[in-house]
């Protein structure tokens, strides 16, 4: 069995310590900095030859520069001979284009798995990406590890469970991340379907589905500008739901979305810490995180030790 | 400008012809068969050298047999010097194995794209994949055409639009799909929600949306055993929807098919020529094919004109 | 030294069972089936993280089905982030076709070899390839094993050796292979010389070499139709030879071997468990199995005790 | 021959523009910006299909924005069946890491070679690359662009040549540098030799070579804080030389440089367009620059018409 | 269509010269020399962007010294922008490595294949080689040409045809060569069976098929030291053969071959000039050479023009 | 850990021999000759399944037999499953050629690296390569070992340190070698400007810094012709150096190089023994040799043991 060790780079360094802690190692030693000029500057201060290794990066914003260190950390461990080499990736930034959305559009997240695996990554791990084709975009195992059920879990034993509920989609695209947690908690679905007539018209917000008296949970992989879900809250709340929560993997919120947040009519919003909340974030009352980190350390012995990972979520 | 050379394997050869006819074009000669042991026997009968080659096989049943063939026409290709190779393929078999579905799962549809690539394929030219993602599998450029825009103008010239309809997916995968018909009639939408509440339980089936007085049109990229669609038209009609019908682009019709298409309450079944119908399909009186070939012909006129292909959807 | 699994694709289970048995393991957990559109459908029910896997998959008929299945086995261990994936073939389907035949052919076999290992293979294992040189088509080491060793000391015990055998090539292409053979037997050799003057002219059947009064055994890699086998026979009575025998790796048997070898004046055939017979096969009399299933066993063993695979053959 | 098409990342555009002027064509109708959570967005607004298309992008800082901007442009360029994509690159960012500097370091100049062509580069053209050994680390074609012999020619006919001048290099790296200018311009040279006894000592700067009353060049291929530059400067004046030029390809100018080169004696700093000047660079009134765009333009004109890029600089 | 360019190696700069005569176009201007330490020194003296570059190196002794030789001709015509390079390679050393003749040999004409993909060779052009399945070695497409053809139009235009003759294998491994030499000529055929008891014992020279009052034509693909030749000739004059001729497409004549030669009992010899003759192979008076350079220029004229190759041998 | 073996080529048994007995091994049973014709023959005696396998290969004259017995040995080791294969290169051949020399140069250097990891290597392990930049050309980890250190400790303990002594490079591209030298040493640096004015004039050779009165040491990475050296010398004498010494890293001694050695006035050179020294150099009097042998053994059992190469250079 190789010898695991588990490196930070600079993005969400609190996580990679709970990781460490909850893998029992101490983070390997390291200073990934910039030079004057904005290049990555590497130091790896220990050897890592013949280890496995686990780089953990979650490429949330400034996701160019999270990305691009990634790269250079991947190129150091690559050619100072480690073993095995994990990205471990909780936050999966450019997961939205995972398609052409326009003519001569990239896939981006696709050549994001390509130059990850050119600039040294053998395997991928990641938490809920935005969709699970994704995997297939790298070309080495991928681990996708879910929030899904440990959300439910929380749920169902402080809140509760049944036809009390309706979980809802904010959009077409992700009605099966909410049946598969409407599942987990016996409620029904609804999903809001926004549409505009033409070019210079205004759109309109249509409910699918039964809201009336119930307690709604509006689901997501993400929270990135929260245009999307304060429509949604709106509509729910229109159409007299009773009272509105989000559970939301990946708290982005870049721009005005804490703002949002604030003056919606949303109760309250349940991430993980695969994202680093601002000051900001934290002081606007409504977000609540249930760390993952447990779940990503728990991934990381296991493949450590050639233990099923898949088990962790039967 | 290459000179443009169209083939056809042995899966859907009306279809090509149809296709070559419309390009303009006579289909080249070739013969592929069976060696007496089943493995393929390939002959082509002039030149390839320096042109555009276009191979179109549909990979509907037999998925194996179709699959293999193509992979060896790529390698005569690739080894007699045409100049660019696109695989043609109206029906991608194995698109819904886009992801883990399980533990230990491969992910077909991106091991045949890279089976693809290796085989000798430079370019994938598809229709109505069963993901958009399935795009990114492919390493070189993909055209990706669509039957929606075609069925929705028939649809509205030949039948109607606005409120007495509603499109429905009989999946919680299929919304995108529902949502880009929906926006063209002008309809609203409603989705089947199928549930099962414990290994030995019985499978509920729900309707989220109103279908009430309405004529439903259910929206689906293929028909395999139509086990899903007559679930959705009963249910539909349950809830009182006035008319039933359906809509999918490969009618792959497996299995107990069209016995049950021929016993439930759909109207009518519209589907495209990206698969070939038996003959007791086209007896069974409910299905009516819109022909894709003009649209498949006009991108392959327009890659070997270097035009644009999106410019087709516009 | 990583752990040990095997695991059998459907082509030929029972040679996969004595595989096992010889290499003293279990096969591994797994379902390998087909969907009701005939795409394969993959359940690996244990894990396979960091073993070394062999797959046992003959290609013999259906052949293409046989491929397809071993491609999405192979694509599903990667995934599932197996140590060693080695392919397993005990017959090479596609191997007759490692050359251009004719302008524009492909070269089948490299295609083959090419698709296994994007798939996913990392060794490849097979048992007596119809030409030597399809070890350098595969980009991997290549354990090739032979029958002939086998045979001939089988022979040599149970029916003799010298002067009075002649071992024969059925056609130009293999007597290289019957050369091998007869020297462990100590026997002389001959050549059927097949030959067409024109397009529409009688094949005339020349035999070059002494085979009167002698015990011929005309020597093959494999039997497909059996009609150059017949053809052989037919010739080597018609020249006096006093017995006639066959001996072949590869008892595929397609079309109408059977009855040809029932009808036919060879005494006997000699073939492996490379691939399974049919009953009316076995139930011809003709035919004599001779396991291959306990080198192919010791094989895996000392792939996998990293002992030398070549000392077997010494 | 396939149609030219230039585009233009967001680093340079004023560059872009001049090189679009001088090569006779418009730049490319296009729109490279920012989502909210600070992804790249591509917008390409005319088909690419079949043509030659040339991407110019300065990686200079932001260097990380820049690097992943031009991968995704690539990638769109690459998927939108774009013909031969070349990324003009005239200041290739991370030029400087081009071998391992310490145990563990990356060799990012190379990683980012493998970064541009699996983004789909398939040939890249820079302009004085730190070392030109980066010119083996693409795996496509690289057109190397020279800015000295312009520098020479400039410096002979508007200040002089001969004996009076002497070409100095800043540290020991760059002396082939420093002899190709004095070479053309027929003067000696000099070298800066800057040393620490130890840990915790000063570094001293010796002078190798004789500058005494002559006017000193001193020669970089660019200057990024400035720090290299000033110490070489006061150096030479302590040496006494007359007076002190500097000539440097890529105007970096990062962190200090400005007040440093302000501060310092040196007279006058000539620098190429690879890099935009910021507004206090250029009212520092120290700076002249000297533009590479017709040079740059003139080699895409001939990677187009298939004429010799090096006669350029014969 | 893309310009024509041919290069020639140093290893057979006669044929080269022939070759670009008869495909009407001069040879490139190119000076392919060696440093004071034996590195290959590369002048390639014209432009050589956007054309169809062949380079003609036989890989004749010194075999080792050629190969580096083309590969370094290869990386300079990549780097320099050619568009399509053809590695023309008359004899292909290394060729009878074809497979793995020993454990843990290396399988050395595939090897010689890779790099020749690796240095820049985009397709690959041979005369006879030693075996058709080496066609499968080189990832690209391979123009096979065949001396075999003109041999026999030769033979029956000078000498004769028909029952008087008899075709000879010197070896067990190329009777399919000589079997289609015999069609052609409709002769019968004869094989050389040599054999060794054992380690210590005489080696056994036998001889299959009648050759009494035949003129004996021996073919191989080449002759290196010729002693498997005067085996074969002492053999057939022994066994009453008539008069005794060999046909070999690629004179190698290492060591005593030509000493050999004079002295057996051979009349004649024909070979191609794929190889050069030293002086005394041309002064031992047994040789006859028959040109290949018509038919190996009007293959490059047909690749060029994109005409069929295949059809030459028809 | 897996099992190491050692291989040597035949370009430098004498110091693969040292290896082995510094890293406590006996050097693998091989035997690597040539066949008739030239090619290289392969006798591995002894099974490399699973091991770890180092291949000792100068690569020094007769540079292009040395390479190319490599090619085959990595071949053979990687199809007979060796675990991990580095090839062990103390000097690298063609390393000077690692950048575009000229219009149409090959970058010969690059080329190599590409060569050997087709061929099978996995890591690459030399000693004082030309240029640094070469770590980047290998596609896998370089162990890069240092001669530097060791001369400077020799020279300090046996002859001296500090002003006395003056560094000197013989050309502009090697002042950094000289510097890292000058600054164990404590001792100044000179350069050697040579210079030509035109096409038919005589070549002017300058010395950049003060030698007057000290003993000067020429640093180089290599010797071939001496030509360099012996200029470089005279012009220190002709400026009153007191006494001249050389250290070079790889005695390739080509051509005229020992006679130059012998007549000009260098005191003595030092070098080390990753190329085998021909009797007449051994004769020549003035060349010393200091083993690297101890230092590749040791990097060899480190990389076996994963442990820190780079700290042997700390």
């Amino acid at each position: 069995m190789a010898k695991l060790k588990i490196f930070s780079g600079n993005t969400n360094p609190e996580f990679a310590k709970k990781v460490a802690f909850h893998a029992g190692v101490e983070l390997g030693h390291c200073k990934f900095g910039r030079f004057a000029d904005g290049e990555v500057q590497i130091e790896i201060n220990e050897s890592v030859r013949g280890t496995n290794t686990f780089v953990i990066q979650s490429t949330c914003p400034p996701v160019n520069e999270s990305y691009m260190e990634l790269f250079m950390i991947l190129d150091a461990l690559r050619r100072a001979s480690a073993n095995e080499i994990s990205a471990v990736i909780p936050y999966y930034g450019y997961a939205r284009q995972d398609r052409k959305v326009a003519p001569r559009a990239p896939i981006s997240a696709k050549c994001i798995a390509d130059l990850l695996k050119t600039a040294g990554a053998n395997r991928l791990i990641s938490v809920d990406l935005h969709s699970s084709q994704i995997q297939g975009f790298f070309d080495g195992p991928v681990d996708h590890l879910f929030a899904i059920p440990t959300f439910a879990r929380e749920w169902r034993e402080r809140i509760g469970a049944g036809d009390d509920y309706v979980a809802v989609s904010p959009d077409a695209g992700g009605v099966e991340r909410v049946r598969a947690f409407a599942k987990r908690i016996g409620c029904s679905i609804a999903i809001i379907d926004k549409r505009r007539a033409g070019p210079n018209q205004v759109e309109s917000v249509n409910l699918v589905g039964d809201v009336k008296g119930k307690v709604a949970i509006i689901l997501d992989d993400m929270i990135d500008t929260a245009g999307t879900l304060t429509q949604a809250v709106d509509s729910l709340l229109k159409n007299n739901a009773k009272r509105v929560f989000a559970v939301a993997t990946h708290p982005v919120l870049s721009g005005p979305a804490i703002s949002r947040l604030k003056e919606c009519g949303v109760e309250k919003v349940w991430v993980t810490d695969t994202v680093p909340l601002r000051p900001e974030a934290i002081a606007c009352g409504k977000i609540e995180v249930i760390s993952v980190a447990p779940v990503v350390a728990e991934a990381i012995k296991r493949i450590n030790t050639h233990d099923s990972v898949s088990a962790l979520f039967d």
